[in-house]
């Protein structure tokens, strides 16, 4: 079959022949690939970024979002049949630790990451595990929602967490209305009573934010702290959610904090760097964010499925596979490239 | 009645005969004291720390951890009697704020403080308000409890609220055993079935915290946090609570924080400074942590009166107030410093 | 002033010109009515229904759906001033006992219920406490919204408590689309990303439920709980919530609770009759829910200034009263009808 | 090898002699039996009670209360290791359905229960699933916690959900100490600072409920419930947890609750029947109890090591087995009867 390929770092991706996978374990399931999201990551491993981290042997398949229909399954597979249209979560995990056992799969001590550190989805068939298949409505394309897989899954376990804690009346303040941010405004907006201020420097950005679901839209010029803070009568927002995290982000999310209420890290780059006395005299918590579990993802495809959740994406055949990564780079993509083999 | 005054700041403290409290509200409360904890604020407010914070107008009476008699009170209160033992909420509250009326009292819009703001507890006689004194049991003293009115209350906050988050084969991090840690760990050990884990770089605090409760005791003289790691199969534990706050404790309890995990913090002094990427690789959470309302300082009395909590006092007649301060200066209190007229 | 008041029991309402109330404690706020419910419990008062329950002195004026403009407040309030348009909690409580500390004043220990063991709102002006007093918006008028008061509130508070243990994906039952049900699933529908399941006896209920926010109707005709089960894949819905509470819907509801999922009780009757078996090897839970607390009214207005919750209502002139008594003991008025003094 | 079978419902066991099973899949584990806890469950199989709903084919091997050592795994198996020393949860379950990815494993739509509708653990041999293999202390032998495996895990489950909504100065009640509720009990004590009110119609087993923990022991001879409500200040207990479930204890137990209190179905027989007016009124909550998720196991597993919960067992050689069947059968096992191959 066609697999795009990681030979060398600092060089570009190939376009291989591979042999398909085979399915050799009882929980082992061969998803036919509909659609690759193609990640700012997947630039950064070429520039061998990951290569310590993964310790992936080369060459290898890129492509870590990714959707499309059940090819073939292990004979233990109870939860999807051939022909199933599915997503993938991001991770293959064991479903023995604690972590698994208790829905906090994302932090299994014994996962995988195809894409990263194992073959992706960059290519015409996938091997992955019955743990990591989410069967998706009839009425979505497996080329429209692969970019959930990841970016938005993320965004979705910030904002639904954050949801937990609001009530009617409250306020959330969402820094950052890019990719992740603009799918956090509409989980927010489906789960979510509160008021939402979508803060960001751009004003196309801000203007999508509103369009999407944020109550308010406020520019980042310098002001934008107080600006905030006068839209919540001078207390700040019960939650804030930053999916920027760099450039200042940290500190000014803090103080947009309410008294009691939570700042939580989606996107990263500075550090948080806080006074102690700050922290326990307004008593607010830091909460850390890393990407959604299984149970996430199936949720946020219900969301999808009520077309409460869209995305944006820009469509290139799988032999286009460098056009899209030129593309990409080049600032070009608007909402997020795809790969249909 | 005599009452120990701040007259001037960098003054020494001054006895003074002045009126007594009356009832002019319906809710108000006079209290007789019959302990008063002298604390190291005491001592900063003496050297103005304070007075621009708390505006207060000198003379004033100090004295913020309180407990006594009722000794009478306005028409409406229906809570206490005249006679009933109290302990006194350090805050008076207002009952009509969103965060009062969600019991988080701690965070009253308008809030005062006796003690800080205004008369407080060094004297014969206090008022407060219905909304601030907890009856205790019969077996209590006062002057035994009184001490548990604010340091006490912060630490149970705390404890009771990572206590909710542990399960059987969870381990909890306590940093620092001094006043507030060693009550910290008594709650703890009455709250959860967690394994305790201490950690002091006073090798008798260390002592202290295992016979209060701690299951293991660290010193910590460099390699503690390694030690912390190997005791929680390099791990780290599912909560951490820093009582100490400066001196590099917040770096050395993030890292002893397992994944997922809450790192609270409790002291102050230093900057919690963490990269953003630590935060979300790990989604842990820094947690803050003021002192406890009034149904936490209910529950709090509730674990005295079983014996569960219990606290080191050196009492000190009212007319001693400067050798209690005096030797609280220099450090020759074990325990908690007591005032009682 | 005029009031509408009970002279005896098994005889007319009788208006008479009584005096105006006035401030005695720093608490009280007088509010001049702008709109005043008429309940079908204010029937079953006349009927001497509560006459026993309640011990109220006769004569005294009734209605507990009030809503309108502060006239004047005691000396300690704070949250209100004179000319602030409100609507009032039920109850007049303590503020001093543990369940109001935690925010579940319902279950204060020293209530008063004016309409119901004092005076109460068909009246020009009606005393009442600072903590009953909600702020509404400038867009909302008394008249509006004094229905939701009570009736609205206890529908909000059942439809909140399920809505935080709801899911995308998830379903929810609302059985009863009358005054409660129709403001449950406006609430619902605020809070929750589930589908929502409206059944009732009533075609045009079931209609006006799904115009209001449910996703599929269901008309009781027999065989509703095998389609509510056909709805939900034969595994019954996570939360169901019942509003009728009599002829039968307890069991119905009980049949239609997915494993591990929760029947609320809102409406009653009947009896809830069911196998201990039953509750075990479902483990299901059967949930009381009784009228919403002061916090909930805030937030319930909240919705209802984001006109994400609205009433039909009928306006009547308080001299009308008997006009207003009598449509709706004849079942002729839609909606809820509402006295203008 | 041998294994104690039932050949014929309505004739008594049999010891015969069948081949040892074998890992065919990856995740299989096959356990050297260490103890097999006899119990009441067992004689109605044999009675043929469990025939239609479990649909066994006849003859297999009985025992659903397993503990003992790993003695070989599949491929895939990362979780415990030749030679480890494991208990058995009760079910084998998929690991897929969304039940299973949230923790609630007992609610898994595709589970095996080995004992009752397959082969169980009166053997040598055992084979089960990594998914239901819990590793124990080294200080803990199999034969003294087989019996933990399902009645414990019961009560676990259930006194571990009440003790997270208690806090110090509530009050729980716990209706039977026998199996079960002394377990419970127990339980209670290890993770909750609540006064524990242990209620028995036997003296004895009331002596032993205050001798593993409870605070406070009520004999039910007629009056227990008014002695409830005068433990509780007339208010009843803000948890009530009922392991009976007949004999009308399931009215008392709702009597003994407390407003906005949860009353607790653990033990069955009889139907719960209560006013819905008496629900709402209230508000309480009735909660269903099965037995605990895999998680709950380790938990008990934490407790049992750290000796917070023990367990009475009187043992037998397998070959007894009619002896130990005949001598719960006659009511002459103190505690627990296990069978040791």
């Amino acid at each position: 079959m066609r697999a795009v390929r990681v030979v060398e770092y600092h060089e570009s991706l190939q376009m291989d022949d591979v042999s398909e996978p085979r399915i050799t374990g009882p929980f082992d399931v061969i998803v036919r690939i509909g659609g690759a999201g193609v990640c700012r990551t997947d630039i950064h491993i070429l520039e061998g970024q990951w290569a310590e981290k993964s310790g992936v042997e080369l060459p290898y398949t890129i492509g870590h979002e990714n959707a499309g229909w059940v090819s073939s399954v292990g004979d233990a597979v109870t939860n999807v049949a051939e022909g199933d249209k599915v997503i993938l979560h991001p991770l293959v995990t064991c479903g023995l630790c604690r972590a698994c056992r208790f829905g906090d799969d994302v932090h299994c001590v014994n996962s995988r990451f195809p894409g990263i550190d194992s073959d992706g989805g960059y290519a015409e068939f996938l091997k992955t595990s019955a743990r990591s298949v989410v069967k998706i409505d009839d009425a979505l394309e497996p080329a429209d929602v692969a970019a959930l897989a990841d970016a938005g899954l993320t965004a979705y376990h910030a904002a639904a967490k954050a949801a937990r804690r609001l009530r009617p009346g409250d306020r959330v303040v969402m820094i950052g209305a890019g990719g992740l941010g603009h799918i956090g405004i509409q989980v927010m907006a489906a789960l979510s009573p509160a008021e939402i201020i979508v803060v960001d420097r751009n004003p196309d950005a801000v203007k999508l934010g509103v369009e999407v679901g944020a109550t308010h839209g406020v520019v980042a010029t310098g002001g934008h702290v107080d600006e905030v803070l006068e839209l919540t009568g001078g207390n700040g927002a019960e939650q804030v959610l930053d999916f920027v995290g760099e450039g200042g982000s940290t500190a000014e999310g803090i103080r947009m904090t309410r008294r009691a209420g939570d700042y939580h890290v989606v996107g990263y780059g500075e550090n948080v760097n806080v006074p102690t006395i700050d922290v326990i005299s307004s008593e607010i918590n830091i909460i850390g964010n890393l990407v959604g579990s299984y149970n996430d993802l199936v949720e946020l495809m219900a969301l999808a499925a009520q077309q409460k959740v869209t995305l944006h994406t820009a469509k290139y055949s799988l032999d286009d596979f460098q056009e899209a990564v030129d593309d990409l780079s080049a600032g070009r993509v608007r909402g997020r490239a795809i790969l249909i083999p």
